[in-house]
């Protein structure tokens, strides 16, 4: 049979079963933007012939990376709000306000190849203005799995002095809402289907019960997820006590909100019980480790997640303050910060982050049937990934295999080599095929520049404590 | 003025003052082995020329990395030990009885090879069969800091039931220590002064107060440092308490030991107190918050040294269970972790993960009157570190500059593109140039095959937590 492309002689791990799913001497047929077969080489010349043969013996062929939860449109700020309080207000707040879309969609195509470069294929971008941020995932040939932010908040909720209730503004919400609804007549399904559209409310207590019981039934009438920052902070929590008198995941239990439909973003701020309801309840968890752990140091409820038979996947959330969006990072830091939350180091093995970031997350953003393992029938989304890298060496097989945790606990990101999106090779060799990578990054400089001259009284009125390190020579 | 080489137009970090001290427009110019000059291009290239002036536009020039401490040894066995209970008896033990010492120098130098990939410039290793080891780092033309394991235990203590007093060989413990004399003798001063040598005790638990006495007073006779676990397990406590009644800190300060020589690694069972006293006594901390974190699971107290006045450092430790030794993750895991331990986003800000891997880690190791910082008339030991990489986009440096957090919570490692030792670029576009790093990763891959193969049954009788994983297909 003819396939388009065949990749011999790798280890291909899978992630099908309840592990990695690993074939020594593997090989994988795409055809169109199909995998077509997998096993093991043998089998799959025998069974296929292809233009393309890549020789991939010393390297690992796996899913790419699905990143469950990023906000590119921030990502402009990369690095200017960690190692501080009031993340939100002093942080990202004077430099949002005097962004200009252009600017902020230049740092977005910056992150998304980042993200590329580290291996993930897969983007649940979750921001404002995103029906302009899908346009770079349609030409830089990424899926992605998209929603507008939808909150009723003022646009000068910046002001709002911190512990005060949150004016809502019905009109404001309502207009993101049909944002929301465009985006996903316009896009769903678009692409050959690599970018879908989710519901994107912004937590629960930023609009009022009415309008998060509307995009429920918007989630339904089109039958599609949520993707909802829940129990994000003390700051939610301490909103949802003051308006409703309910914390937010019981308030939310009682909407009926806690279905399969929702993925729960961070839960960071979720008793052990809540963690647990949201579980039992079958919606998804998105666990952002650096983000959580560099912005909050805290360590979000997700071993009990899991314990309670929960769906959970990885995120990377922003660069402002985790500062990266490469799922190398989230998967070393879910382990590590798991073991120390539980002082135990058998917590968190390095396959569960693995699955945490293929499978597992394909199953909580709820595209298992299209994306996150090898499987013949799904869509040839995949990562050839260089084990001859330093980090990576030496490769044992037998009795115990090390790939897996070298690609957790060691690998950088930097050591993939190439990427297939759909079937297409998006990069190759470590070259970006549909994008000027340099250009890009030469635009994302010169918005810098711009926001840094608009932002700077802003800044300084602010004095966060990254500006006070500042002062001090610390920086 | 003559140089050898001026690097212009560049970010240069100097590590200079309290923070990172930053020159914006920076140069840096090197004749022979030392730094001539640092400081504005205006500066330098008024005040120097050069046959070579290095444009570092975009660029940033820093010292390069301190890793305080590595077992370069068991490298070879990396990725085959956490996520488990018994990381050393069934982790280690089954692979280490079973390895010759070529298979183990293979390793060694690929580590060393990913450590100059990732900055490191300074190897503080501490292993046995040193002697061997440090012929890699005068050819690859790094700059080590090296001591010779020295213990009483005998060669098969990996089967010494858990739990009860390690025998101790006085012959044994005499024949490592005049390794180690033998070592300092040939070595010491070595290479242009490059190479230095240390005395390396493994533990206090390891060897008898006698030998430990000795080992005293030969550093105090050489003038040189004592490189040496202290509470690095609660082993080593258990041990502690069995033979002479008492934990490793108080018996260590009834002996003298706690003074500016000693270099204390891990202090990971050290109590607040047992660590200020550490600190008090003006002793250093190598803290290695990846091995720690992944193989312990602790956060050990490094903040409570720190705040107690004492002088730490960073280091990576081994490779089988962190399972890298690049200074970039160590950096991004001391501070995430101490953020954890302290439910506080403020604790060990960036710049704090950068001194504890440069100029701190210099005074730690006490090597600052030579490496540490850019400052005239230290050693040309210095990176070039590529801003435009997508994870370090865009620079802002107005009113705040996000350099320094992007470094430590968003670089890989592979941002670095030249490195410098001793004046001689080592790396140049992230090519060796002293050592074939292709070769060096075959020899260790054929290595790995070698000791696979002749551990195998020991592998399978140790039954860890990592073989069961694999038998149950997780792996």
């Amino acid at each position: 049979m003819k396939a388009d492309l065949i990749i011999a002689h790798a280890y291909v791990m899978t992630m099908e079963g309840k592990g990695v799913g690993m074939i020594e001497n593997g090989a994988v047929a795409v055809k169109g933007d199909t995998i077509l077969d997998v096993g093991t080489t043998e089998e799959i010349l025998a069974g296929y012939q292809a233009d393309r043969v890549i020789e991939a013996k010393g390297k690992l062929v796996m899913p790419g990376f699905i990143d469950a939860h990023i906000h590119s449109g921030i990502s402009i700020y990369r690095g200017m709000a960690q190692d501080m309080s009031h993340w939100m207000q002093k942080g990202l707040w004077p430099f949002k306000k005097n962004t200009t879309q252009e600017e902020s969609l230049a740092g977005s195509l910056v992150t998304i190849i980042e993200g590329i470069k580290a291996g993930t294929t897969t983007f649940c971008d979750y921001d404002y203005g995103m029906n302009r941020i899908v346009q770079h995932y349609a030409k830089v040939g990424a899926r992605a799995r998209v929603a507008e932010t939808v909150n009723e908040l003022p646009n000068d909720i910046g002001k709002n002095p911190v512990g005060e209730l949150y004016p809502f503004d019905r009109g404001l919400g309502e207009q993101r809402l049909q944002d929301n609804i465009r985006l996903f007549e316009e896009w769903h399904g678009q692409e050959n289907g690599r970018i879908t559209v989710l519901f994107g409310p912004q937590g629960p207590d930023m609009m009022s019960t009415e309008l998060l019981l509307e995009v429920k039934a918007l989630a339904e009438k089109y039958d599609t997820r949520i993707h909802m920052h829940v129990a994000q902070g003390d700051r939610e929590i301490n909103q949802m006590i003051k308006r409703y008198g309910k914390r937010s995941i019981p308030y939310l239990d009682e909407l009926g909100y806690l279905d399969s439909r929702l993925m729960a973003v961070h839960l960071t701020e979720a008793t052990v019980e809540e963690a647990q309801l949201v579980a039992r309840r079958g919606a998804s968890m998105i666990y952002c480790a650096g983000s959580i752990g560099i912005i909050d140091g805290l360590v979000p409820p997700v071993m009990d997640f899991l314990e309670a038979g929960g769906q959970a996947a990885l995120g990377s959330d922003q660069a402002p303050g985790n500062n990266c969006n490469n799922m190398f990072n989230e998967m070393k830091f879910a382990a590590i910060l798991n073991k120390v939350k539980r002082s135990d180091p058998r917590v968190f093995p390095a396959w569960l982050s693995l699955r945490l970031a293929t499978i597992e997350s394909a199953k909580a953003i709820g595209l298992a049937h299209e994306i996150g393992s090898l499987k013949k029938g799904k869509k040839a989304d995949l990562l050839l990934i260089n084990l001859q890298d330093p980090s990576l060496s030496p490769v044992y097989t037998d009795p115990i295999r090390n790939i897996v945790p070298n690609l957790v606990y060691s690998a950088k990101g930097s050591e993939v080599e190439t990427v297939l999106v759909d079937g297409k090779i998006i990069m190759e060799d470590r070259k970006l095929l549909t994008v000027d990578e340099k250009e890009a990054i030469r635009q994302a400089q010169e918005a810098a520049v711009q926001i840094s001259r608009r932002s700077r009284d802003d800044i300084v009125a602010a004095h966060s404590d990254v500006y006070q390190m500042m002062e001090d020579g610390y920086l």
